[in-house]
């Protein structure tokens, strides 16, 4: 019998991918879509690559509206999460796709965030150690940040297999929908083709304290990371370019054996064979992650790059892998490694 | 139990497109895959996209790789398919995603292909007027160029209607996967990024004679096309912009009513609702054609514009929707109406 | 001694345009940048590319500001410049950016403007017949939209020549600076990459009847224009692809001639070498038009193509072509045919 | 009287854009055109965007085609330049763009080039401490890399304070113009759109020795540098992210007032106010270079990022610069810092 599933934030890019992913999973029917100043209009109007869903109308945000179903995901702007989620029982599963209960320190989240901390959920990156296990029947979900999830994957085997030094340094290059579906003038189109630019450089990005607990746990130490994000004249994707220091004894071999023996039987995480690169729009609409690791001996670092695409991987599709894995289905029922390329 | 089908050609667009669409192909197992310069190399570096088919090996495309198929697709260099395809049986279904057999007149064949014309196959663009029937049981299936499938659907519903003069106007554009993975100049990178061009201005494209045997077919008559096809700053995609003088008596309401008729039961062609227009994007990287169709009295024209992926609805989906009917299967097995946007 | 130039409207894609032009303008100097809603800014966080700019303040738009200069430009939304050009004396020369002066028929404004008609000013487009001396000396200029700049160039000559049936398409793709900064969501980087959509189709565009007007003086004769514009994934760049059918006589050879004359002493319209075709980016940044054109036999229609810079050449490199035309001073003067490529 | 050039190299991409300089520079009169497979040519479909050079043959590379030159600019593949500048006299300037010339280290050429040492020229990168001195009337010039203008730039001032850990590490994006007219898969506009991808990553790329002599003789140590460039989907631009471990003592402010001080009167770095971040559209066309700074106390590193047009600053602008002052012309004659946007 299918699961009934609910999406709070229809409109948006997040939930717009949801829905894609949900209309090829086998064991789902799509229930209630909500948004909020949409509310009322036409899914066509709103996501007209979604055909089959075009006749539906968005409802209001209400507990009346998302009640009746198994799943409900919240694909909300940051802080709106822990208010709707509240109202819905224990018995629901809740998959948040924001960042309300992603980061286990209040106080790091008071300081990016500036608002009361809300809580902290089973983390819905499946491939860090212990993860999954948490998961497995949990009613409650928190959906990584799309760059953590790039950085995270990318590194996290440097530092379980103690290669790195503490102090990371990531450079990543993220597709314009990663800044949602704002009207900025800087999103507009004419400013973003062409161009490359950087932002909330030195520490401020609000990925930055979630990065640091993914791999000073994996480390089993304080890991600082310097984060750069750039923003580049792509719709998706996320390169993330990560590198540290490499401890002594590290070497080529031992880097690459540590990510495969990380990644031996991860059915979405992709080390590429030696000599050949991540590229986004090979992970195109996919729920892969190709990932490919270099040991530089001349500056002595440990170089790993991941490439996700950030609504998929990043965002969608990890949570969809989450909710399987919290239902007890399959882990990647529903969803693909295979990119839409070129 | 599953259809085994072999891909000559997997090394290029059309083929990875091809093998994107098997993959989630509940019916179809993969098996032969050759190739030409690229025999004996790894799927993986030639499709890097195609993770679940990483490991395979291009093979040569000769009689004894094909054999035990059920269906063989052809993705091959134009006038290539006539010889594979002689020496494979009567009953392996063979599917030519070529230009070989797509053309009833022999001598539009050699004026714009310069060779002998290899005959004439059953046409695999289903919504026209009795090509399912045609296709039904067939072991041989010639799926149509990427621009006349989108320009055929556009228009023939005002032709079949008798509400359009003679004289189509079409102006295409297309994203450069079209081009195919060609080492030409004017396909760099460099240089279609933020640029438009036309190409084959004047009558000459290849496309054309397709064109007007479709449209002379709904219309009953013959049919003129001044086509001009322009590669725009895209992978994928093709919106084609198609008009016609009105004839006396077309109306609005008579324009919109044909298509609205001609569309009503089409799982994969959808007439937008009105005030909204087709998008490229809407439909990358799914079988959907969108279309909007628009009467303007002060010009005294019908304007009718679709939207297609020239990969998937243009070629490689075209080609699954023809297999499944040609097999008896359900003929939106493996297909999605669902497009990857943003 | 320099011309002193204030630009009215200097924080949009107009207005900044026409400042890159006027900072390599030998003969001008820059007086007052005023805006609306960003008064009081630097333009170097509005303009980040004029850098020797960046350190001005932008001002209101009043008459005292705009007071003491030789020439203003009115960058401004449409319908606001002829309540800003009444303040202005008879002895400066205004240079309207905006519609409001374009049209003759005060009816086709009324009908695709909404509001009154202003008036018409001399107009600046001077490669059409007799601009050229209207514009000498004039205290009052309106520069032509991008859409007819482009049109009117490619299709005249076979108009004049009476080469041409009096019902014209054009399907034109433009960038997305055409549509100026505007916060709408279709404008996003993320909707706009990888996707061509046409807007305005059916006559509905406010270009249509200025194109009508200049063909329709050309060819002696009411012209019908049917006009589609597309919007395309890139920032600049307009290719408009335009026909007609051709009248009895007509031939490749009559064409090519037609053209030949009517470009053979313009300084920045270039007739390209048969079997080249215009290409966006070549013109990009650049005051050029590149325009050829061919004759269709089969389908009896004369096609004429034409690639501009929507911006340059479209918009702020007319108005400085012009400017020195009624200022008297060489035409080319600050102007370059020399596009920024790849 | 102008100083007569003549450009060996002029199909690819470095010798259209010196030739766009070179046309806008009031100074030069453009010589002798040369090319290897391309010559007999015409250039205007070489490069069609070079409007006023449109009818100009190329001629093959030798002797007497480059004799009677007060310039000779050489963009010739890497290796080819030493062969040709031995043919032209000790009189003639010769400005090489390829990389000949750059290192001063025999044993880094040979282990990056795999060739022998040809010599090391002065080097036009004129912001570098003494670069100028060693210009000025110098009859021979070796132009940087596109990346180390970049790289350097945006470093040597914290090195030279004395305020950066001596290991850097950077990532860089670039535009595809970067890797020339090369006809490589990876290159076409079908792969490059819509993707990011790294290459030459963990120290194999040849401009790292390049940036580590200069960075090195900043700092006055050897300093390691991680490089890992990035394709972009874009023409052009570059934007490196710079940074290495602040020294003890650093701080935000003796940051900046050391990126202050080293480029108050540099007329082409433009060191941008706090909070704004550069962006490779503003300096698209421009020989400018955009520059910031930040100081990020939680990870102890300083992060430097630079925005240049890879064409122009990075190669043919930084050629014509360094050209200025070996000439003893104004050092920014013909040169722009206005960027082509958006």
């Amino acid at each position: 019998m299918a699961v009934r599933a609910a999406v709070a934030g229809a409109s948006g890019y997040a939930g717009g991918e949801l829905l894609r992913l949900l209309l090829a999973h086998p064991g789902v029917e799509i229930g209630a879509l909500t948004g909020h100043s949409n509310a009322g209009q036409r899914l066509g109007s709103l996501q007209p690559h979604l055909l089959p869903l075009a006749g539906r109308v968005l409802e209001h945000t209400t507990p009346d509206v998302l009640a009746g179903h198994d799943v409900v995901f919240l694909a909300l702007p940051h802080g709106q999460s822990a208010a709707v989620a509240e109202q819905l029982g224990d018995d629901v599963l809740v998959v948040d796709m924001g960042a309300d209960f992603r980061l286990r320190d209040a106080a790091d989240w008071e300081a990016f965030y500036g608002s009361p901390h809300a809580g902290t959920w089973p983390y819905g990156l499946p491939e860090l150690p212990g993860a999954r296990a948490a998961l497995a029947g949990s009613k409650r979900v928190a959906v990584p940040g799309c760059y953590p999830t790039a950085v995270s994957l990318a590194l996290f085997p440097a530092y379980a297999a103690q290669l790195a030094e503490s102090d990371a340094v990531v450079v990543a290059a993220t597709g314009t929908s990663g800044a949602g579906k704002a009207l900025k003038p800087h999103l507009l189109g004419s400013e973003v083709m062409g161009s490359m630019t950087p932002y909330g450089v030195g520490g401020g990005h609000r990925h930055t304290p979630e990065m640091i607990q993914n791999l000073s746990a994996a480390a089993g130490e304080r890991v600082t990371v310097s984060f750069t994000p750039t923003l580049a004249p792509m719709s998706r994707g996320i390169l993330a370019t990560c590198s540290a220091r490499a401890k002594p004894g590290a070497s080529a071999e031992s880097v690459r054996a540590a990510y495969e023996k990380a990644y031996a039987d991860e059915p979405f995480v992709h080390l590429l064979p030696e000599g050949q690169w991540p590229a986004t729009a090979s992970v195109y609409g996919s729920n892969a992650v190709q990932i490919q690791v270099a040991y530089d001996g001349a500056a002595g670092r440990v170089i790993a790059i991941s490439a996700i695409d950030n609504l998929t991987k990043g965002t969608a599709g990890g949570a969809v892998q989450s909710m399987n894995i919290a239902l007890g289905l399959p882990e990647d029922t529903g969803l693909s490694t295979t990119g839409v390329a070129p």
